[in-house]
């Protein structure tokens, strides 16, 4: 025979063309609990190669220099003793200083969720996936591509709380543009950790609304200012400005976050050929070099304060100036990107992205593309994880349920393959003997329920069937998962003395005026 | 910053819209050439759990069996000293008899194309993509489904000689099923030795077939029996009628191929949960079982003659049974499955398949998760490598594009990394400094053309710019690239006395009425 399948296999089609087998199933998901690597990371280039990026790096921060725009960042670097140009911006650094400011960052911790069954280890083998982050627009195939608002925000939230295999909140899912930019960090994160109860994010935009941010963090999880400062209990993503500049609310942020012990992800945005060189080794050790300077300054803030090395490295189209995600490029850079974080023995973040603007073949090869990397480089936070379209700039809710799907693959292959004696199945193969059928076999009936990933969108069903049901694409379930988990979802319980503190917070602060939007 | 892009980013998005950078560029390929794996393939499990499958399936084999239907071929096993029951088909192995005979199997070996050009090095750190293969029906956007016919097929090898990332035809690309069952394989091969220059592949249904195709291999080629015998020039994919069977035609090919030292590969087509065990440990050790036992017997028949080991193990939906691809069991299948083929020193065969009925983000997620099991497996001969929807059922014009698209980022992706000085790029990095941009510096002007994967249907455009270009998706895109392509490719050349004497062996066959319908 061929691999073109037999009568028996095209009869077993058609039955379950009658089944329910291949019919959405929303809620068929696993419990909530972080995937861990059951192979050791990819070594997509040798030892000397990395020592190479990381020796060109250092040469960076020590000739070139990188600018820090935040005066009090510079009076810390000159205590550090980093060498502070008085009449600019520019800092430069001694390698035998940043390596020692590197000694002092954890290799692993545990952030702290207000729900203690969602509290994450960030490093290691442990991997955690937050949804998209930051997109001023958002789509449904329903009403189309609009731009960000507080009503698709929090729907974006009750998905985030809704599928285990959010681990976090990365950030918000979506801007709600229309909320005024001097209370949007109090109203958005007053949802982010009601509607949600996974570890938040706060934005490093000057340090009134990152304290704010923190206040509330620490509310919702019902802890007092040591227990906070103890316990890290969220993450903000710190971008630097490509190339070798740091800018003042970024720097406020990780002085204030720093200084609290919580989670700062320092990830330079060096698209290669635009803000970084054009090869993907240059581009590296460019990232290396942005990301080794805020790394260590966040030590120098605070030594044994959680951060993280951020790999956002990509391609842009040379003919456009677009940037590219999930391309070869990308790949290579997200893969040596977790080497060169395990080289500093510190997390590594990386993300699932593409650049496709519809629900389409692109969006899903892109995006599979950026989690081969992500995963062979080693990932621990992975970011952007459901909703992202469009390079970033519109959260898609038929997106962020295809990703849901593909991110629950990636943790079902995570899982290590059994290879007992009753999974061998040596008896099974004994009982059926050649030219049998294992559907009836004990070892089958015991196992058939869960023995394979179950999915959510993907339509096993043949042709005709398919086609008699109308021909549906991947997005159209996608809109009618998201639609109807969204009519079921709950608001995770939350104890009201709490919930009035948190809600007595946000008021004084807005009728304080909220923060300065100078920024 | 955060990851939202800035104004400058957005500027040079909307001029990318207005520049061509992203529209269609069909014929952007790179020269044939074979990727090499650049990285150890992964040990998804350990070496023990390797030995216990390995165990597992030599049991089966002693205990068990295999049923060989075939008498000549039982003839050959009672030579080599194989258990043949009299009284039915079923033949026993013992261990050491299984592994003597498959340490004659060779490690790596040359198949030799009419066109030296396209000869290729099957085995080692070596990759070799062949397009999809047997489906009985095809498809485009324009004309819809429909049953294989010789019209279609012609398409479909024009492609497969077009494209440099297809480097060997796996099968026939759809079954040109309107040809007369008798002739079928005579007209079928002509057209894939005179369409193609690449190594062709026959099929083993009956002796006289495999023999016409053989004969038909050598003619094009131009070589003499005793060359062609020497010289590996074609490949025939055997599966075997799992559980535990090879029926009389897949043994009479094995049987006449490996005797003039053609490429046979092995693949059992063991179904999780259907013709084989419902845990991947078993049906990985059946697989396993089955695969040693045609192997070895391609050494009984002639030892030294090239063989690899396939694996083709997926799961089956349990309610419906219908079978599933690019899911995650097959994607640890697909790497254990590689690890087992190490293990026996010889090349290995895996695939690129999905279970979807359309080009949509489901057949490009399972398709990338196939692959992403194949290249981390280690792969040699990826079969179904372009074309393939609906679980091998139909081969799809705008599937085998999107396919060429994927396996050239793959290619891309195998490229070794560039950690030279100049790739580290540091003068360049001088050159810009903090806050510049890295668009006009030198370094990025001599490299801009090729510096990273130009795409064949990824479209980088901004949503403002492909909402006005009609929202075009990915299969819309794909499907004016193959009509392009068609309307400008050209037949590779023949020596007119090849061809003479091609034409004048296929008219003398046919007239005597081709080969038995009646296997």
């Amino acid at each position: 025979m061929t691999e073109r399948p037999g009568a028996g296999e095209r009869r077993r089609r058609r039955q379950g063309a009658r089944g329910d087998g291949t019919t959405i199933r929303q809620d068929n998901q696993a419990p909530f609990k972080q995937p861990h690597l059951m192979m050791p990371p990819a070594h997509y280039v040798s030892a000397d190669a990395v020592e190479a990026i990381h020796t060109t790096s250092l040469t960076i921060l020590k000739e070139i220099g990188v600018d820090f725009i935040h005066p009090e960042a510079r009076e810390i670097l000159i205590k550090a003793g980093a060498d502070v140009d008085p009449d600019s911006d520019r800092v430069r650094f001694d390698p035998d200083m940043i390596m020692g400011a590197m000694a002092t960052a954890p290799a692993t911790f545990t952030l702290h969720a207000r729900n203690p069954a969602h509290n994450l280890t960030i490093g290691g083998d442990a991997l955690s996936f937050c949804a998209i982050a930051s997109p001023p627009n958002c789509s449904d195939m329903d009403d189309g591509r609009r731009t960000g608002n507080h009503a698709d925000y929090r729907k974006f939230l009750k998905l985030i709380n809704h599928y285990n295999i959010i681990h976090q909140c990365g950030g918000y899912p979506v801007e709600p543009v229309d909320i005024h930019a001097s209370i949007r960090h109090l109203v958005a994160l007053q949802d982010m950790v009601t509607l949600t109860d996974k570890v938040p994010h706060a934005y490093s935009l000057g340090p009134e609304r990152i304290r704010d941010g923190m206040e509330i963090v620490r509310i919702a999880r019902g802890v007092s200012d040591a227990e906070f400062d103890r316990e890290p209990s969220m993450m903000s993503i710190i971008n630097t400005n490509s190339p070798l500049k740091l800018d003042t609310p970024m720097l406020g942020g990780i002085i204030e976050l720093s200084r609290r012990n919580q989670l700062v992800v320092i990830t330079p945005f060096t698209l290669s050929g635009a803000m970084a060189p054009i090869t993907i080794a240059g581009a590296l050790a460019q990232q290396n070099a942005e990301a080794l300077a805020g790394m260590a300054f966040t030590q120098m803030v605070n030594p044994g304060a959680p951060v993280a090395y951020g790999g956002f490295t990509s391609n842009v189209d040379m003919k456009s100036g677009a940037p590219a995600f999930g391309t070869p490029e990308y790949m290579k850079a997200a893969i040596v990107g977790g080497q060169l974080a395990r080289r500093y023995n510190v997390p590594y973040r990386s993300s699932n992205v593409c650049a496709a603007n519809t629900v389409d073949a692109q969006a899903a090869y892109e995006t599979v593309f950026s989690l081969w990397g992500a995963v062979t480089g080693g990932v621990n936070i992975l970011m952007h994880g459901a909703g992202w379209l469009e390079g970033g700039l519109c959260a898609s809710f038929e997106k962020f349920i295809l990703d849901v799907e593909l991110l629950q693959m990636v943790a079902r292959f995570l899982e290590p393959l059994d290879v007992g004696d009753p999974a061998l199945a040596l008896d099974a193969v004994r009982e059926v003997g050649p030219g049998g059928h294992f559907f009836g076999a004990a070892h089958t009936q015991e196992r058939y329920r869960d023995a394979f990933y179950a999915p959510i969108l993907s339509d096993w069903r043949n042709f005709e069937s398919w086609r008699d049901a109308g021909k549906p694409e991947t997005w159209q379930k996608a809109n009618q998962v998201f639609k109807d988990v969204l009519a079921s979802s709950e608001e995770p319980p939350m104890d009201p003395a709490i919930r009035e503190e948190l809600d007595a917070f946000v008021a004084r602060r807005t009728e304080e005026g909220g923060a300065p939007t100078d920024f």
